[in-house]
């Protein structure tokens, strides 16, 4: 069996401060890098031995991943990087507070913006300090592709390519990846793997620092199963408190 | 003006038991997690933005450099890892306290082994544990080129092949690169940039965590000028600290 491990980051600064973040460049709080450091011990009382692992350009996915490949004793492995994996892109909302925006715009307003399909926030403004194209790690990204505001649409069309044309592939002469990303990164992969409806895959509340297991067979590389590692008790509470961020409250 | 920066990891758990360590994957102490954050803070104060970065496939060099990219904010940057980067492999002696190996065979051997140009130390056996052949990581690389030990003659041989074939060629595209490595593979390149003679490259002491930085200039790539950030008189302490490890003391 190959396999492919996807794993959400960390809690972050804005995650605790329930802040949109999106494509803001925050860190891990003590407790994101707790969770990653679990997640590798997790993946280490399982026996991975990851072949090569890739991130997003944004440091909390990097630095979950470079707690879990400490925890694993498995630093040297290849990484690659991309933009592709980033978070959603919320435009307008990168910076408010959830449950501010809740109180000004109504909690069905930011349920649609969190949750809707195929709904972008209010885009940034082309001057908005903001937007992408001000920052250099951006630089080599045509100007046409890089958002100022996204759908969860838009992001599985963002990532799609990344997927299909690099990590997927790789499968072919490797045994086991690691995807360190972000919930609604990893929600377009996961709806591209298990053909999950729209309406199906805003629902999917991905736990933080759990590693969540794909396995393919080896010859065709069809999907066999998938499974979430650790306490499905500890998993379904995570969940929840996910789901429940953006209420009033 | 085109910059590569060379950086040798802080202190690790076996330099601070003046242990040989070679290619043997021991981690960071505090102290030299500090050293490489500190590393960072320099490079921060003198603005300097990576365009790419390299380090070797051993646990202090990469964590080392994690800790750089924290400091300068530029997890983001692509870092590709290489075997050549490897510090000099010790063959027999890795493992060893240099100041047993001292009393055992006397300063002047132990001098040779640590600073001769062309003679290295007994090599590991073919079925050492030690032996890299054994170690998954170098799984890769052809077994003819695994060393069992290495002078540090051997060492460069192995490293310039990867500063000739991607490193030194990647600054044709970049302006800034960073390399986090080994006191013995910088020798090695410093040795090729500078034309130091096999006698005198045995007596660079590179001081740990010290940003050493080459200036190129842009159109003909030719080194214009070499400098270490930081204070001449810490850098001069750190060196002769390195300089009297292996004494018998």
């Amino acid at each position: 069996m190959k396999k492919i491990v996807l794993l959400r980051h960390g809690e972050s600064l804005w995650n605790m401060e329930n802040r949109f973040t999106g494509w803001t460049d925050v860190d891990l709080t003590a407790k994101g890098e707790a969770e990653a450091y679990t997640a590798g011990e997790q993946l280490l009382a399982d026996d991975f031995h990851f072949d090569k692992a890739y991130t997003s350009y944004l440091k909390r996915a990097v630095r979950t991943l470079n707690c879990v490949l400490d925890r694993l004793d498995q630093e040297w492995i290849p990484v690659e990087k991309s933009w592709r994996l980033n978070e959603k892109h919320y435009g307008q909302l990168q910076g408010l507070n959830k449950s501010e925006t809740a109180q000004k715009y109504g909690e069905e307003q930011v349920l649609i913006w969190r949750r809707s399909y195929d709904i972008a926030p209010a885009p940034l403004g082309e001057d908005d300090p903001r937007n992408p194209r001000f920052d250099i790690r951006y630089r080599d990204v045509p100007a046409a592709e890089l958002p100022r505001t996204e759908s969860l649409k838009d992001t599985v069309k963002r990532i799609l390519p990344y997927w299909n044309d690099v990590i997927f592939p790789s499968l072919k002469h490797h045994d086991q990846l690691l995807v360190v990303a972000h919930g609604n990164s990893l929600r377009g992969i996961i709806k591209h793997l298990k053909h999950i409806p729209d309406d199906e895959i805003v629902k999917l509340n991905l736990p933080t620092g759990v590693p969540y297991v794909f396995e393919f067979d080896d010859r065709h590389l069809r999907l066999e199963k998938d499974y979430f590692l650790g306490d499905p008790e500890e998993i379904r509470r995570k969940m929840n408190a996910v789901a429940s961020q953006g209420k009033k409250a």
